[in-house]
Parts: C-alpha cells; sequence; structure tokens
C-alpha cells in the first residue's frame, strides 16, 4: 500500500487548515560562498517559523535524481511521482485550461528554427512572442490528419499544445524533438502497436506544418515532445479529504492542481497579488496551495542576488500571511534551483513546518545546513502531505 | 520502477570523470575505544575531502543486515543486492577470469580435512598453498558424473571452483559446506525439482571426490557453496551510460566488475601498484572503481592497529589520486568489518563524496560519528551510484 493509499483510509473530518507555500527551486548550495541564497538571504519570519516549527530535507523523487516542476509538485502534493510519471503534453494542456478528454493525446510543441540542410538551429526560433505565435497556431489548425482530430492552442511565446483526439490513439511515441539544436527533427516513433496510428498523425502533421511554415521567419519548423494521454489519477478531495485551492500565477503549476482537482485562482505572479488572493479564499477552502515562482526564475537565470532578493520578498510577506493563522502551515520548493547550476537540481529541499501540535527542534533559522538537524530529518517528499494532515489532525490512527 | 531502472531513463554523455574508491570494510565500531579505527586513524587527506564535500552513512541490503562483498559492491554500483541474489559460486569463476556460459552451474569449493568418524576438522585444510591445491584439481579433473561436463579450476589457496555444463540444470542446490567445523559435509538437496539432477551430479561428484582424495593429508575431502546459474544482470554502460573501469587485486571484486561489463585491470593488491595503474588507465575511461583490500583483511584479524594502518595507508596515496582531479571522488567502503568482531558487519558505511556541484555540509572530518552530521544523511547504498552520476552532470531532469 502506497503512502497516499493509507491515507485515504485514515482521512477524518475537521474545520483546521492547511497553507503550503512552494518558493520554486528554494534550494541552493554554497558554490564558492559560505552558504546557499537562502542563507544567505535575511529571513527573520521564516527563521521565526523554523522556532516554532520542525525543520527538514525533502528528497523529491529519489537521492541524485533532479525533479521537474511536476514531479516535485507532485511529491509535495503526497503523490508518488514515479507511480505518476507525467508527461509535458498534459501538463501543459492543463495549464492553459484546455478541457483535455480522455482518450486525447496531447503533446507540448515548440516553434523552432531549421536551417536549409534540415538541421534545428534554434529549438524556441528566438523566443517569438506570443502575439507571432498565434498566428502560427492559426495557421496550423488547419491541418487535417487522417483517423484524428487535430486540436493547436498557443501557449506562451514558442510554445503551443498539440492535442489528437480520436478513440484508440496509444501515447507511447517518441518526442521529434531531439532537445540540442545541431541535429534535424526526429521521426515520430511509437514504442508499441496502439500508438502507431498515433504515430503516423503525428508525422502527417508535423509534415503539413513543415509546409505551412516554410517561408515563415525565423520559426519555420516545429518540434513536439512528451507525448501523453490524461493519466487516471485520484483527486487531493477523494485521497485526503480535502477541499484544496491552488493560488498560481504560472499555467504548469495551475495544471498541476487542475490535474489533482484543486480549485483554481488565477492570480498572480505578483507575490503580493497572489496573498491577497489567499486572503480572499480563505474561508472558503482548507487546503491552501501558494505558489512564488521567483526563486526558482532568479536561480535559473544563474543570480545568486537576484534568489537571495526573492526569499527576502517572499520574507517579507510571511507575517500577512500569518495574519489568517493558519492551523499548519509549511515552506518548502519543489526542487533545488543553485544559481551556480542555474539549473534545477537534485539536493534536497529545506523544508519548515510550523503548527501548535509539533514537535519543535533545535532550528532556529531556515536554511539548508541548519535543516541538517532539523526534527523531519531527511525524507521523501511524498512524505510532507501525511505530515501536514497529521499536524492538522486530520489522520486517524491506523490500527486498533 | 527501481532505482537502476531510472537512471538508465535519464542517463546523459558528459567528458566528467567519477572515481569510486572502495576501501574494503571501512567501517568499524569504538569498542572500549574513543573511536573506531577510522577516527583513530590520522587521515588529513580524507579529512580534507570531508571539509569540501558532503559525508554521510551507507547501509548497502538493510538495516541489521551483514553484507557479503558481492552484495556491499553490487549496492555500491546502483544493483539493488536484494533484486541482484548472487552467489559465491558465479563470483569465484568471474574472479579467475572463468569462461562462465548461460546453463552453466557454478559452485565455490574449498579442501578440507575429515576425520575418521567423516566429521569436519578443518574446512581450509589448513590454508594449504596454491601449488598443492593445483595438485589437487588435477585429481578431480577426471572425476565424470552422469548428465553434466566437470570442471575443477584452482583458485587461490584451498580454494577451488566447481562448474557443472550441462543444458536445463537448476541450480537451487543447498551449500554442502556445513559453514562450521564438528559436522561432517552434507547432501547437496535440490530446493526445487528442476534442480534435482544437479544435486545428483553434485553428490556424484562430492563421492568420487573423497575417494581420489582420501590419502591426501590434510585435504581429503571437499565442501562445496553457492551454487548459481550465471545471473543476466545489466551493465554500466547500459544502466548509467558510463565506461567503467576496475582496479581491484582479488578475484573476488574483479569478478564483480566483470560480471557489469567493467574493463579490469589486474593489478595490486600493492594500493601503490593500484593507484599508478590508475593513473595509466585515466584517459581510457570515465567511471573508475579502485578497490582497497587491506582494511578489511586487518578487520577481519581483528587487528584494529592493523586497520589503524591500513587507513592512515590509503590516506596517504589520496594527494597522488587527486592528482587526476576527478569531478567527482567518492571514498567508503563495501561494508563495516570492526576488529573487535573480526568479521563483516551491518553498521553503516562512511560516504564522503567531493564535488564542486556538492552541498558542503558541516563535516569536518571522516569518521563515523562525524558522518552522522553529514548532509548525504543515511541512505541505502543503492542511491550512492544516483548522487556520483548527478554530480557529475550525468543525470537529466525527471519530467517537465
Amino acid at each position: 500500500m502506497g503512502a497516499r493509499d493509507l491515507l485515504a483510509r485514515l482521512q477524518q473530518p475537521g474545520d483546521s487548515k492547511i497553507l503550503l507555500v512552494v518558493a520554486d527551486g528554494l534550494g541552493g548550495i554554497p558554490g564558492d560562498r559560505r552558504g546557499s541564497e537562502l542563507e544567505a538571504a535575511a529571513t527573520p519570519n521564516l527563521d521565526g517559523l523554523a522556532r516554532r516549527g520542525v525543520s527538514g530535507l525533502l528528497t523529491m523523487v529519489a537521492p541524485g535524481i533532479i525533479p521537474g516542476s511536476g514531479p516535485g509538485h507532485l511529491a509535495l502534493f503526497g503523490y508518488d511521482p514515479l507511480e505518476y510519471d507525467i508527461g509535458r503534453g498534459v501538463f501543459t494542456a492543463l495549464g492553459i485550461g484546455f478541457d483535455l478528454r480522455p482518450g486525447d493525446v496531447a503533446a507540448r510543441g515548440n516553434f523552432c528554427t531549421m536551417d536549409g540542410n534540415g538541421v534545428i538551429t534554434d529549438r524556441r526560433a528566438g523566443r517569438i512572442d506570443s502575439e507571432r505565435a498565434r498566428e502560427l497556431v492559426e495557421a496550423l489548425r488547419s491541418v487535417e490528419v487522417p483517423g484524428a482530430e487535430v486540436l493547436v492552442e498557443p501557449v506562451k511565446e514558442h510554445r503551443f499544445l498539440l492535442v489528437l483526439r480520436s478513440d484508440g490513439l496509444g501515447d507511447a511515441v517518441d518526442d521529434t524533438d531531439p532537445h540540442r539544436t545541431g541535429e534535424p527533427p526526429r521521426e515520430p516513433t511509437p514504442r508499441n502497436e496502439t500508438s502507431r496510428a498515433t504515430a503516423e498523425a503525428v508525422a502527417s502533421f508535423v509534415k503539413q506544418a513543415r509546409q505551412r511554415l516554410a517561408d515563415r521567419e525565423p520559426a519555420n519548423m516545429v518540434v513536439l515532445r512528451g507525448f501523453q494521454a490524461l493519466p487516471d489519477i485520484p483527486s487531493m478531495q477523494s485521497s485526503y479529504g480535502v477541499d484544496a485551492c491552488a493560488i498560481a500565477g504560472y499555467p504548469m503549476y495551475r495544471g498541476v492542481a487542475r490535474l489533482l482537482g484543486m480549485h483554481v485562482v488565477e492570480r498572480g505572479p505578483d507575490l503580493d497579488d497572489e496573498v491577497e488572493a489567499l486572503h480572499e479564499s480563505w474561508s472558503a477552502h482548507d487546503f491552501f496551495f501558494l505558489h512564488y515562482k521567483a526563486t526558482d526564475a532568479a536561480g535559473e537565470d544563474g543570480n545568486f542576488d537576484a534568489k537571495v532578493a526573492a526569499i527576502e520578498a517572499l520574507d517579507a510577506r510571511i507575517p500577512r500571511v500569518l495574519e489568517l493563522e493558519p492551523d499548519v502551515v509549511v515552506v518548502t520548493g519543489d526542487h533545488s534551483t543553485p544559481s551556480q547550476l542555474a539549473s534545477h537540481s537534485w539536493h534536497p529541499v529545506p523544508v519548515v513546518l510550523a503548527a501548535d501540535t509539533c514537535r519543535r527542534d533545535p532550528v532556529e533559522t531556515f536554511g539548508e545546513t541548519a535543516c541538517l538537524g532539523g526534527g523531519l530529518g531527511q525524507l521523501r517528499g511524498e512524505h510532507l502531505m501525511a505530515l501536514m494532515l497529521a499536524h492538522a489532525g486530520r489522520l486517524t490512527k491506523f490500527g486498533a
């Protein structure tokens, strides 16, 4: 029995409220400095949570594994990311609020630049602006392929969503995106027999897309990745008995939240706006996920100081958040994004949980090194959900 | 999906180099002293790795389980030792470079001493020398059994290899070695129907061996253990995308390395010789396993001071090793061998990993107690491989 199945069995009702603040990419490393971004930042309010709470470090997938945003968030919500292995196509569809139906196969598309030899020179076509991409999406909407309806939606900048709608389409199709420049797009190869028709439809789509974009500059081709049908995933309501509300400024995180049946408040990405939305939503739900993107964005940009500033900006909003008096408040990340690596990393993510019911530990500051001595120890991210529910009095005893 | 399957999917090419130094039986306990052998030893260079790296403790199989050398090494190479349960027969065959073929059943043999009542008085026949053992092996080579070809090979001192070659031989046969003196050899009992013919062939071999050795002194009998056919185990190359090279002075460790498809450099057991072999091999591979036996040998002998000296000898070679500037260097053991117990033990094994990409921790000396506060925490040995690959930039992100 997985952790989530156990919680489904042990859930009990209550009027307690749980708040999970996810500072995306929160964890860091010292590199040449004395500490990480979180350790360098002045965080009196997060430190206050650490003093009255219990801290630790989360490994979202497994030691050494670099979590994508999807797996990282699934773990935080108590879903084993190795069991629910969700592709980019589905996240993209959910993120823009697309009505993905059972049996649809979704893929994430990029407009890209191809040279005269058919070799990709820019996988993002110079990050063309969203308006231009919408025109290109229009051009692709008239594509017809045998045996499936074709749906194309713009996402943001060079990104789009492709959905093939038909009965009996398999989704085991390899990416056409070679994931690097200097190579031609790949053939959409099926990995099983039921996905052969899907691969043929994709090949037909790509061929026609190439013709329709041939005279466009710089976006004269498409690459596709993450083919997947809507997975069958139980809701947070059924899993934990909570009425969950997500406040997130970016499509990807709204997509994860919708996948799990959360009510999504489309506010942000400005943090003040998100915090006010939290206040406005507070009476209507009992589990709140607040997503803060700026920490990850600064880390991805390789900007140590900007990440420090983003953390301090979060810290400054903590008092306003605590005015709501959540019974359980957790601050953590979905993965680490050390600015020295300018990318997601495998390093465990610091976490602090504050509640009247917690066993306080000696941790007095919120930081990676301090969390090593925390009462939660090092644990799989998947287990955080049970800890939040338990501290909120929302779990009954296991066994007599 | 197991950890190794996940890595197979996430591997990415790179020109980074990883060095894994295994000090066999490294871990210890304080006993009546103030610290273990590692803590008593002067190890300025290993302490230097601890200061710039990240430390922890590895449990190779499960808490309380005493790992054999095979399982311990399999775990270090990322293979779950409970999934790949490999017997001594196979390791012995691989260790001497024997061409074990699919379907062969291998067993490790000992020449032993039996008294007039058929009771074993010395399981190693006074550790007879290798030359004498070769003569005895010659005497056994003429044994013929019904339904299988008999192959006998000398190993070292009292040890030999028995291989039965035929079609359809099962390998579920109990050891004839009672694993203690004062008892007669046991019958080779089959544990399933497909192994009945194997057990009969073994019984016939043992009966004839007893006859042929009857007038030899002190080696007048044989005991056999670890019957096993060649397991189907994926290579390190296919699992992780690394070109692995093993430098090991003893057959057993070369055997493990060959089983996983590593290139084996037959140098050592002298450590200086092994380190020079490492230098000579450095440009040709990207993952290196250097095996150091002296720590375990001293522990098995129950000699605390000798184990301290063996650790200090390793420490003294660390600077020469670091001249190679590996991107990731790890020093650990395959299990603990406390000299107070004079045997392998279940105690977690200290590990240090140093790389520019690591999250340094407060650990300043390399030792069991200090490692308790290390950033790697306590984890299954199986996860070390992912951590080495991640720190070397050889894993891509999991999920979108």
